[in-house]
């Protein structure tokens, strides 16, 4: 078959089933209240932050010019990797160019063809991609099911396993039960790999929910995330012990292959770190709003920024969504296949960027459009 | 096992094979002249395109916020997009977060379950690994060997074929036989995947090799490229013909499920497109250079900036290498297990960037350790 006749099948498809998607360009003035991002601490534009961008642009240049191993590491990515390191308490960190990198990276450098995948079924795309990525064996677990973990665990018949969560999940918003998980991974000798890239600088005063659960210093836990949510910049980064880092540079293709960070997005993040770490009020004010929201909304509060409203139906959630969109805030709104569950529902995310008259607006308008 | 014994395994089994990587930070006031990285036109630090990065992130923040499909779609990046397309002359373009994401986007996007993936043996890894995440069925055929290419098309048993290759190969800096592939991929309905990685900036006036052999408009050739080497920046990009952006706008899980390339990446791309279009000079003298450069080493001329020097082993390449840094040029040095076809190499990058003395210096140096 011919491309364009794929691909005029495949976008008639998309027609029928109302699936359509399109880059609408967001202009930088809007006067709508942004509850659709994930800019958590309202650091993306933060004029620090930009400061920082700007100047090691400038000094180091728009790009590494290189991979990190020939000539791509600069002393800023150092930087960050310290600043990383010392913000959630693991003893290594190494950057990368996306936070989908970072996953990549740590499942397909740690897992080999005698590893177990034991995957929720909640877990972002880009852990599903390193989990297929890999030469491990994959196995999806229903969401949060502590017992089906338990079980794939002992049944395995490869001498090695992963357990793949994230800390707060990035569609629903709930958290992944960590403690219970540890103590599975610690007693079947497993990796438990837990994606913070929506709890780092919101959830344990901004050091993610694994230094609050006293699990940073685990030899078998890993963590990856991504410096583009809170911290407002781009990039991803994989934290562990000194032997996982090690491992990675040396045998991480989506590390190894691909250029440094650029400089502004990698200094960006060493700034958003260090005002996550002098500006406690900051991090308090996001997990303010997002009680208040939740209330608003009706729903139960949450660890993290990250709301979700489920809704009667898709054109319900799609109502809603406009209706808020004229009533001056944006939210998201998630409908089946992107939803994991199938149940459609607004996705409304807290950003300590919202003063106090436009968190009143922001939560009249959420409760007009959920309640 | 526990993970950490693995790791222990591993991280011996590099050291008796001779195999260990490290990160060393490049300071950046180094006086070695760098001919390792891939700056080809010597922007990475110009100032023109430093300050548009610089400008972005002040006017637009350190990063997008959200995925492209969410609100991370900024004015930015429709420019970018459209600076491509003029560029490359091809009717549209999709921006991505690194060369790689262009890849796994546009192979997993574009290739279904009944598709045949015919993978030039060299390769990069993104491409490798994009085929890996593919749900296609992947065939590797010898290098340039187009008579294999024709074989493995006319043989297929699959609906629909793939063939990928680069423009300019990365270690190598070889070309590909384009016009025959092109031919190839029409008479059998397969498309052809180039990646422009090391071509876009340097090779066909800076328009790349797509563009200078006519293949810019053809609908079933699709064209990945990074912004991360002669563009000087970070990012990547996949071009083609609007229903194939569109596809991937609504299917490649790399793309949606990722944050927007971060403004200041994206503007300083647009600013450094800017310049190759308005000057040739810049373009003209990286292939200067990559000439002279590439009689010092007593190799043939090559289409691209990257020169490949095959040395007698790989202590012979490590010697070259490190004598060279010592008489102050920095060079590539490929080993097994990373080359391509097993043979040790000094990889050596032209650059615009360097000036008449500079260049004269850098001959002298790669030929007394080549020759
Ligand atoms: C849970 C999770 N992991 C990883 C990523 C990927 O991070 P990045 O956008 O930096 O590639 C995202 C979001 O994009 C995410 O929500
Ligand atoms: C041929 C080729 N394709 C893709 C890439 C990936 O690009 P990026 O570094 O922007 O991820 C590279 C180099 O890194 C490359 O050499």
């Amino acid at each position: 078959m011919s491309l364009n006749d794929w691909l005029t099948a495949a976008a008639q498809q998309r027609e029928r089933h109302g699936l359509v998607r399109s880059l609408k360009p967001r202009d930088i003035d809007s006067d709508l209240l942004d509850l659709a991002g994930n800019d958590y601490l309202g650091l993306v534009r933060d004029a620090r932050v930009t400061a920082a961008a700007s100047s090691a642009a400038v000094a180091w240049g728009a790009g590494a010019g290189a991979s990190r191993l020939v000539t791509g590491t600069l002393a800023v990515h150092s930087e960050l990797e310290a600043a990383l390191s010392a913000l959630t308490g693991q003893p290594a960190a190494l950057v990368h160019s996306t936070g989908y990198h970072a996953n990549l990276s740590a499942v397909t450098a740690l897992a080999d063809a005698d590893t177990l995948l034991i995957s929720d079924a909640h877990i972002h795309a880009s852990l599903v991609d390193a989990c297929r990525l890999s030469r491990g064996t994959v196995q999806v677990v229903a969401h949060n099911d502590i017992d089906a973990v338990e079980q794939a665990l002992s049944q395995r018949t490869q001498s090695r396993a992963m357990v793949l969560v994230e800390s707060i999940y990035s569609v629903l918003g709930d958290r992944a039960p960590l403690p219970e998980l540890a103590a599975l991974c610690e007693r079947f000798d497993a990796i438990l790999l837990v994606d913070e890239a929506h709890g780092i600088g919101v959830a344990g005063g901004g050091r993610g929910l694994v230094h609050e659960l006293d699990l940073a210093e685990r030899d078998d836990i890993v963590v990856t995330m991504t410096l583009s949510k809170a911290l407002g910049s781009q990039g991803g980064a994989v934290l562990g012990s000194p032997a996982v880092i090690d491992h990675l540079v040396n045998r991480a293709r989506p590390f190894i292959y691909d250029t440094g960070l650029a400089p502004a997005a990698t200094a960006a993040a060493t700034e958003a770190i260090r005002i996550v770490q002098t500006e406690p009020a900051r991090v308090e004010r996001v997990n303010t709003v997002a009680a208040e929201l939740a209330e608003a909304a009706g729903v139960e509060p949450v660890a993290g920024a990250v709301l979700s409203v489920p809704m009667a139906g898709p054109h319900e959630a799609l109502a809603a969504q406009a209706e808020a969109a004229r009533l001056g805030v944006r939210v998201g709104c998630f409908r089946p296949p992107s939803v994991p569950d199938g149940i459609s529902r607004l996705r409304i995310t807290a950003t300590a960027g919202l003063d106090d008259e436009q968190l009143a607006t922001a939560c009249k308008v959420i409760q007009s459009v959920t309640q």
